[in-house]
């Protein structure tokens, strides 16, 4: 079925840029694109043993961790965005909890201990197939150190952020509505869909639209 | 790194079920397991073509979709499950949100209208390798009937949910969320662990722990 508003609008399903499945990873066979019997969508199915692959969206798990009222940001020592801003992240693992991974992203990034203690934003980007689940945290002690993933680590004010130097759209995203929830005097739940504009980089401050923004209001 | 307790305790990772990659999807070459050069999991690294293969969680939307003060199930016409009541929910697609594939799916097993209002739980199913990603919903009328997938549909009073009859302990869990938030009157957003006991069928009612629940409390 085609993707749908929310409210069951059909639209067109745009492109995602998502790894082709050519051979069969579980005999080795060549994959034809075919739509199974009973459903809608093509998906690779094997021509030697007729088993169909599915691909799905992956889940990349992080955390705006605080302390002292400032957040902590890591300066990416790897592709893409090298050099830029980011908050602690990664892709979701398999046998842990979407928390678990977000304190091991940290971890790895910070080489810090970040106590979760609630989720905060939810944030789809359809077009690269990545479903972003963020945290709040809050830091043991201000003793961190970059990774092996990090050129610098850093705990930011919330009006020093460096918006121009932002990695990816998302965490732009996660930090204007931390921001605005800060001022609010409340932390909701956030969920949306941010819309990449086509050609733009994951970092382009403004490549993006947040659509379909919906928000649970927490308690002031 | 470990799954840790959301906190950086280091536990033991469980084995997580999930299809193994013996050839490439890429090249076709034979795949062999290492730990590639800056990681620290084994990986399915290709012996030919030397790509590496990642597996990780999948996701699952779905929604409460609630009429009259009665929530929404469907009687499964498939496996697992097959003749146990689920809410409608299913992997989410590629290209598609989660608030979209959540209202696809509604209208995929209950061939109705369902408009997406609020995110409502995150649950993490580390053993099997899967993240359950619920909202709440409206119907647009009382007017549904099964699809392909499901054998009835139905609208349950919230004192008539058939408990012993789920399909699936994540639903089990929503649902008893969803009562507590009525008689507190007020909808949070839950996120937290479904922790499988070794041996439970998918479906069993105590075969199961919910551990580290969050809530961020709604509005009255």
């Amino acid at each position: 079925m085609a993707a749908s508003g929310g409210n069951g609008e059909s639209t067109t399903k745009p492109k995602v840029y998502s790894t082709p499945i050519n051979f069969c990873p579980s005999c080795g066979g060549q994959v034809s694109k075919q739509v199974p019997e009973g459903e809608v969508e093509e998906r690779a199915v094997c021509t030697q043993c007729h088993k169909v692959h599915y691909v799905n969206p992956k889940m990349v798990v992080g955390c705006v961790a605080s302390y002292d009222n400032k957040v902590l940001l890591c300066k990416r020592a790897i592709k893409p965005s090298l050099g830029l801003w980011t908050l602690p992240a990664g892709f979701m693992e398999l046998g842990e909890s979407a928390a678990e991974g977000a304190a091991r992203e940290t971890q790895e990034e910070a080489l810090t201990i970040v106590h979760i203690v609630a989720p905060y934003a939810h944030l789809d980007i359809p077009l690269i197939g990545q479903s972003y689940i963020i945290f709040r945290g809050e830091l043991e002690k201000a003793d961190f150190k970059p990774g092996p993933e990090s050129l610098d680590v850093r705990l930011f004010a919330l009006d020093e952020i460096p918006w121009d130097l932002l990695a990816f759209t998302s965490v732009t995203v996660v930090l204007k509505k931390y921001i605005e929830d800060i001022e609010r005097g409340a932390f909701g739940v956030h969920h949306g869909v941010i819309e990449k504009k086509p050609g733009s980089s994951p970092s382009d401050p403004d490549g993006y639209v947040l659509r379909d923004h919906m928000v649970v209001p927490g308690p002031r």
